[in-house]
């Protein structure tokens, strides 16, 4: 059966010597390109589901909103070269947002959104001051539950999930995307939404924790990052500036602390 | 014994109810800045080995150079901040790119490295010309290579691999780095480097096969790309369009052909 954000495919495989054709679902990729009041910002290439989530999430972690309240409107297209997200934000930082493209003539950043210098690139950390007390247990409790609420890694083998859970290690909300960075942008973006009664929590997410997932769980102030896998040199650095607890291969029976192990017993 | 490409961290391991303080490798994650001619472009978050490779590679796939002769020097230089790439490009590509930039005013592009619309984003594929005739063992017989050459994977466990390999499935040339772009993109920076004798190869990547994974092995004229992870839709899609081989799940004993599979007996 397809569920949003797959798409069902032929294949051959080969497998011990024989070839046989079939079907199969692979995950969807589309670009997304988010539109504010009007104007093209950016076009992501992201697994089309909870798009509105994605549009928050991707909203607050680049500084574009500072509050879920700004974002007024979201409205999906489809078109045949992919999706548009026609966001309309509040007049504030639509102001900002406007100067900040005015003052950015010629750049054609990637990779760090936008940023063309070193010094662009590299900002000050957001300070965690989210308070956390979380046992070794609770993280384990997490990781084991995550892969059965994986639906679209279920089906296609090919997405990254991103988890919100409580300190009993609870899953609260999970999101999928082709892309890490979607996924705890679309995951941020649902628990923006449920600002008022937020439970205190981690984060977890299958992939590696790098540089850009570190800054993008400080900025949404979440104490806790746990990682499926390696974290990088600098997303260690971040962590341990910015007041994060950064937990690594984290698997069944063990995990790993790269930084501010003191919320955890 | 460190090696180009990683850190040495104190982390505490937690495994069966037990915590133990220690150190560990991690991969070095930089800021990596490209200038060219004097002008900053953009800023990637990379590991800080084969920075040659990658500036090459990147530029190509960018469609910034055409060709490896047009990269006349790269200069590399620490700063606390990152590493700045001072590229000298020759006259011709740093007219285009510079008219380029001028039509971009306040254009803040991230993931598909500059674009702001959906127009942008997709734009015609590069069709392959290669030839090959490649059989399923050799494509086998990469797959079972690439782990033991994985130098800083085997560190760190937090890198992705990119292999350039022969049609019997010898690998002639590996890279590595954080992002699994920036692996190909130094494989084919490096490729592109001895163009003049290279052999007729296929690309294996430790990754998924995404979007842009794909339009990359394109660019660069390769025929067949073999990733160990899942592909998505629009990558399948443009491979069937380019006219690139492409094969996902690349493991011991299997692997699963989604595009063009005529080039594989």
């Amino acid at each position: 059966m397809a569920i949003q954000g797959s798409d069902k495919v032929n294949r051959v495989i080969w497998k011990a010597g024989e070839a046989v054709e079939g079907i199969d679902w692979v995950a969807t990729e589309t670009a997304v390109a988010l539109v504010y009041n009007g104007i093209s910002h950016v076009v992501m290439m992201a697994t089309p589901a909870d798009l509105e989530d994605f549009a928050l999430g991707f909203s607050l972690s680049e500084g574009i909103l500072q509050s879920a309240k700004q974002l007024l409107d979201c409205e999906i297209t489809e078109t045949d070269k992919g999706i548009e997200l026609a966001l309309t934000i509040a007049a504030e930082p639509f102001a900002k947002l406007k100067e900040k493209r005015r003052n950015l003539v010629g750049r054609t950043g990637c990779g760090l959104c936008g940023a063309e210098s070193l010094e662009q690139a590299i900002s000050e950390p957001a300070m965690v001051t989210a308070e956390l007390s979380i046992s070794h247990d609770a993280i384990q409790k997490a990781s084991s539950a995550l892969a059965s609420e994986q639906k679209l890694q279920q089906q296609t083998g090919a997405v990254h999930g991103a988890a919100y859970c409580n300190e009993q290690g609870d899953l609260l909300l999970v999101r999928e995307d082709v892309g890490r960075h979607n996924a705890l942008d679309k995951l941020l973006g649902a628990l923006a939404k449920k600002e008022q009664n937020k439970e205190q929590g981690f984060v977890l997410v299958t992939s590696r924790a790098s540089y850009e997932m570190v800054a993008k769980t400080t900025i949404a102030n979440v104490a806790l990052l746990a990682a499926v896998s390696a974290p990088t040199s600098l997303a260690i650095e971040l962590a341990e500036k910015s007041g994060l607890t950064l937990v690594g291969f984290t698997r069944t029976g063990r995990h790993v602390i790269y930084a501010n192990g003191q919320r955890i017993h």
